[in-house]
């Protein structure tokens, strides 16, 4: 394929988009094709010989489009979204022009600052404390700053092993002021074996999945009531830890978690990291976006002493996936765990604040120009339309909360706060008639729950929504995330009357 | 901004990226900046207003163009290629305007099933044995498979990641049976601690990185004269660590080294491997392309019994960043590591090769659509486009080689093989008319060291082409790799002009 091919072919393409996203607003999000399907239908080798771009256009929309879960549809309203957007797409392409592998400032300059800036930019946009910009508003370098990773996962990872770095380091300080028994020469590895990571029982599998890769220890701690990590039971945790010879190192608190959008108490936990000496992490991948707006940061109180934040402008932010954002305070137990050759390979020159080297921010040496579709991500929709969007959003979730209550056979199981519902059929009303609202029988909630599972079977199964199921300490809800960017109050109107037709046919007596 | 707006502003970037490509046969690829350009002409804060694209189409003229290093230029001889390719950035558009979160297969059936299938079309296209399909010629399923990783290092974390959880089951195993001593209760981070993974010191620098983020013991053994790594070295290696208590459980092979694109004894690891039981990963991730080549295979024997292969498409085989393939025999281990909630979390129905969960097969949990591009590069071109496109780089490194040796100032230093050129200024023509090729004394070697890295000082400087000098056992050499998607013949003559007018003025007596 020439240039000349490329102009007539990248033009059909943009129209293809372009009509996708104009058919986004009410597509049907779930595909119903059956495992298997593609093999079915697809050669088993690559042509020997090219294949005309017609082809591919035609199977694009014959064998692709029909297996495609549909994460853009106004009607999605499973996991959190994973917004796109024309800007977004924009900057995937001139991504894909220039086409750099960015592993250090000078493969290619203008990958590496348009990050910095735009960190910067998003940094302050979010309201982060200056310890997290790479230049600080009177011009001066700060120690940290942030770097885009591809998903809130890595950035848990990356920010682990700079936490582990930093408990190493630690350790070999107070071997070396001889408070350490004599003869106990215990290596970094042996030490690693011993460190404990913390999370909640409601941190996303990725807390998890990062200790497992460091082959450390993940302690999920008990959240409250509120599906909340609190600062007591992290200190708990901790000091039966240190008793019985473990060494804890790291502790990651979510603002916004995947099953209820529920804030850890982040000002509390910022407290006991520092008495403890633990790194603190802050995953805030769904609602750290919501930070754009000013009232919603006095919920985030204790992020500003926080170690590393993260949070995903490709979840609720217009930025096309992928695109995780990770700040730190300081870089360098980052840098050095990440990279390699430490002593002795030269670094980039005058390695500042304005020239990183960014494959020492990240698992990967290469790494994509990520930073353009979030430089033109801001750009296009400026603070105000990022604000704009956040906020429609939330009065939409408040909107479909109200609808529920007033029916009166639901009931909302944690406050709404961003874009997430959490409810459920109440049980009192699987019974008699069903206006009661006491406290319900072990009978009444194992109905509750098959009626819950059911509601959302029932949803999904009528084709136009897809939401999800949950499960909190026993009880089955319902899970709807509103924040798709193509979603509208129309499309949350229609999941209104999905579910309410659902629990009509699920309660009696009406 | 709306669809409207998009269709216009999106075939303006289709034209820009035409326009940049046809550009790039002969750009300068360097780019002149100095550290903090970028930052010194940006504003401080993301705009309060949307933007114009105007004025963003005009920023990246003048602001970012500036600062790109031109991974796409013809001239581009530095790093190993990034090969973009139009069919590439077509799949990319695809990708970015679907902007699924491909985790499992319900998350988006297509992504993941259009992934099974198309690395089984490129396993095939490169000769893969079958242990390696995800489906059999004869439609039964295999236990392997492939999966696409962001990079090579990536690839090589999860096959170590999966190379542990092996080595952890084999000693539970050994323990069970009663062969370790009674009361030696070691956990699995402690052995962890153990555990000794094994390269050359020619194995890329993510070979390390890997082995540091687990927190297990890399071994970086000496290459023989050749820069290959040898069985009897990795034997006394492994036998050695042994005695000193440590647990070997992993190796890595290169076909195709950074350095020198060297070919590790792959048939001889094999065996060592399989004798002391070493999970075995083949690391190709520049000369795996080659491999499409029927004529390259016998180099590459061994890999038919390695556990894991990996290759990127993304640097010699038209792919546009990022697309880095990776294969396992068996996955078992490999899903292990990397699942979480593995006993209790529901896979996706009738999960069976057919319908992979693929966030078990790397470190994310979300994943972008990346077998879109690779599909349509593997269609655009035919498996005889992509084999003409790698045999036409290599004729190139031939040709380059004999003018070097023509010229007679010039040795190669390692045999041509793929499209890597290393060669240096002769020591022994620096001094008296320079027709010696008898062995040069310590002083000569001195000289040539600071004429090589002159040599490409100077070919640097003249701007017209970008190419890197390299080290080997203290010796300064030249390298050039060939292998720009944008790359001719009439830009490995200019290199030769460059090269050739560069030592002109090293070399006395011309």
């Amino acid at each position: 394929m020439d240039a000349t091919e490329f102009r007539k072919r990248g033009k059909e393409v943009v129209d293809a988009i372009a009509d996708y996203y104009e058919s986004m607003a009410d597509m049907p999000p779930l595909s119903t094709v059956e495992p298997g399907y593609l093999y079915k239908i697809m050669p088993l080798e690559a042509p020997e010989e090219p294949e005309s771009f017609d082809e591919i256009q035609r199977d694009i929309q014959s064998k692709i489009m029909p297996g495609v879960t549909h994460w853009q549809s106004g009607n999605f309203f499973a996991w959190y979204p994973s917004n796109s957007s024309f800007a977004g797409i924009l900057g995937e392409m001139y991504s894909a022009m220039f086409s750099v592998v960015g592993f250090s400032w000078l493969s290619s300059p203008a990958a590496t600052e348009l990050e910095t800036v735009v960190m910067d930019w998003l940094g302050k946009l979010v309201g982060l404390d200056r310890r997290f910009l790479s230049i600080r508003e009177d011009g001066t370098e700060g120690d940290g700053g942030g770097v885009i990773q591809g998903t809130a996962s890595e950035a848990l990872v990356v920010a682990m092993l700079a936490a582990r770095d930093m408990a190493l380091v630690g350790r070999r300080r107070a071997q070396g002021a001889a408070t350490e028994k004599e003869g106990e020469e215990e290596d970094d590895g042996a030490r690693s074996a011993r460190l404990v990571a913390y999370f909640s029982d409601q941190t996303h599998s990725s807390g998890e999945k990062a200790a497992n890769i460091l082959g450390c220890r993940p302690h999920a701690i008990r959240s409250d009531g509120s599906y909340r990590l609190t600062k007591g039971a992290l200190l708990d945790a901790v000091r039966r830890d240190r008793a019985a010879g473990l060494v804890p190192f790291f502790v990651c608190g979510t603002f916004g978690t995947t099953n209820t959008a529920a804030i850890d108490d982040l000002a509390g936990i910022t407290e006991a990291a520092r008495d403890e000496r633990l790194w603190f992490h802050v995953d805030a991948a769904y609602a750290g976006a919501a930070l754009c707006c000013p009232e919603f940061r006095p919920l985030a109180r204790g992020i500003e002493r926080a170690d590393s934040f993260s949070f995903n402008p490709h979840k609720w932010m217009l930025t096309t996936f992928d695109c995780s954002a990770l700040w730190v305070a300081d870089s360098t137990h980052l840098v050095r765990a990440l990279s390699v050759h430490r002593e002795y390979l030269p670094r980039t020159k005058g390695t500042t604040s304005f020239a990183k080297d960014y494959r020492d921010w990240q698992i990967p040496l290469g790494r994509r120009f990520r930073a353009l579709k979030l430089w033109l991500v801001m750009r296009t929709y400026g603070a105000a339309g990022i604000r704009a969007h956040i906020r429609a959003h939330v009065a939409e979730a408040r909107w479909l909360e109200e609808q529920l209550v007033a029916d009166g056979r639901f009931e909302i199981v944690v406050p709404v706060v961003f874009g997430l519902v959490v409810f459920r059929i109440r049980p009192g009303c699987l019974f008699d008639g069903g206006g009661s609202s006491s406290s319900s029988s072990e009978e009444e909630e194992a109905a509750a729950n098959r009626a819950n599972t059911e509601l959302v079977q029932r949803a999904n199964t009528d084709g136009r929504v897809f939401l999800l199921g949950s499960r909190l300490r026993g009880v089955d809800v319902v899970r709807v995330a509103i924040g798709g960017a193509q979603t509208s109050h129309r499309n949350v109107a229609l999941l209104l009357e999905v579910l309410t037709k659902a629990a009509d046919d699920i309660v009696p007596g009406r």
